[in-house]
Formats: structure tokens, sequence, C-alpha cells
């Protein structure tokens, strides 16, 4: 085993939900959210722009179960249930913005938090029940 | 309901998995994928720093069932079952690097995958049977 240290990482950059219903999950991503679609497949998942060179990944659960081939290599199997939870960034200035355009949507926020460091964090559910987080600068020794 | 756009969101600061056996994973996603541990909880939580602003969060499975009250406020419960998935950055010319280091350390690659936009992936297990991959730029619209 080889002792050298590991290259670095940069980042994480796909992150993935598990959905139920697919063009739900969409539109609440999308139209509350405002994260632009990018490539996708309707019986199977859909990708996100989530900013800075990051991808949001929906899958339709049960629909990724089965090695998936491609000409360029094979995609393993992968699947969850939940409810999962993942957290987007935003600005500080816009935290107010974003506890009312949720409300506005019909959205419950299920919990607001503030944090050690000085920042907060907006919790609710996408309509699988994930827990979605927005969380400005402030929470984690390097955010 | 609003029609004014979204703030923007910037990226996905935490991305989770959940794990049975949280010291085997800490192990690997440390000493294999190079992660500096940051906060954590042996029975609930480990974060790691994934470079650029970016969080791994292992959660414990069935650790966070509860909401969790801290005095700036509460955390809503959630929780996960796989195999779920997850990719982080690397380098172009990192990634003979990171193939040579994953059997190094005897971790089988499950697959090895060229994209249409150029960028490559390495695929392979976690301890907990989590799909991870490592993906060079040139995946996405975005990456």
């Amino acid at each position: 085993m080889s002792n050298a240290p590991a290259p670095r990482i940069h980042g994480v950059v796909e992150t993935i939900l598990y959905v139920e219903d697919l063009p739900r999950a969409i539109a609440f991503y999308t139209e509350v959210l405002g994260l632009s679609p990018m490539t996708g497949n309707p019986e199977r998942f859909q990708s996100f722009d989530a900013g800075q060179a990051r991808v949001l990944l929906l899958f339709k659960r049960g629909a990724t179960l089965e090695t998936v081939v491609t000409p360029g290599g094979n995609i393993p199997p992968h699947d969850g249930h939940g409810p999962l939870h993942i957290a987007f960034g935003i600005g500080e200035a816009d935290y107010p913005v974003w506890r009312s355009r949720l409300v506005a949507h019909g959205v419950e926020i299920i919990s607001e938090t503030r944090w050690d460091r000085g920042g907060r964090s907006l919790y609710f559910h996408d309509p699988d029940g994930n827990v979605a987080e927005l969380v400005t600068p402030g929470i984690w020794p390097n955010y």
C-alpha cells in the first residue's frame, strides 16, 4: 500500500437525490429553487446546474438498478431511499429573500438555525420529503 | 406566488452519505481519498473538507431519526439507504495517479468511463457499497 499523499479532491461535483415523481421534483427544483436543468432522461434522471460547477442529480427511484452501458463505458447501478439530506449555499443577504420565497411558494419552513460560526440555515422538505437546507457562509470550518 | 427570479444558489455545500460503520467509513475517506476530517460526533456523524468549500457528511445510518435540538435551532431528522452515489472532482493529470492509488489500497475499480465532453470517470464502492466516482472536467455542461 502506498503512503504517498492523495492527489487533491476538488470538491463534490455530483450530489444525488432519489425521487418517486421525477416531473414533480423537476418542477420544484426549477421553479422554487431556480436551478437550471441540464441533460436528462424522463425515464431515469435529470441533472441541474447548481452553481459553481456543481451538479444536482435527481434519479427516479428504482430506475437505475441495472448497469447502464454507454459507448464510453459502464455506469454502475445505484439507488436510494430517504429522507435524504442536501444543503445548498446562498448569500447572507439573500437569506430573508429565500425565506419569503419559500413561503410564497407554499413551502413550509421546518426549521431555522443559527450556527456558532455565524451562518444560518433554512430547512424545508422537497416534494419527496428529502430534507433540503439553504446555508449562508459560517457553518463549517471551510464554509 | 411570486414570479420574481430566485436568488442565486452557490452550489451544493453539503453532500450526505449514510454508513453502517462510521469508523470504517472515516478511515476510508481519510486514508484512501485523502479528505480532511472536520467536526464530528462518534455516535452520529463525521464531516470532511471535500475541497473548494464543499463538505462531505457521513451519517451513521439510523442515528439521526429524531430532531436534534441545538441552542441555535433544530436540525430536522433524515436518514438514507442506498447504495447512494456521489462524484468528487479530480484534475485530469491526477486520473492515472488515482487509478493506481485505488488499486494499491485494494479498492476495486468497477468501471472507467469516457464522456463525450472529454471527461473521464473512475467508479468504485466505498466500504458501505455506495457508488463513488472521481470525475475529471468535461462531464457536464457546467463541469
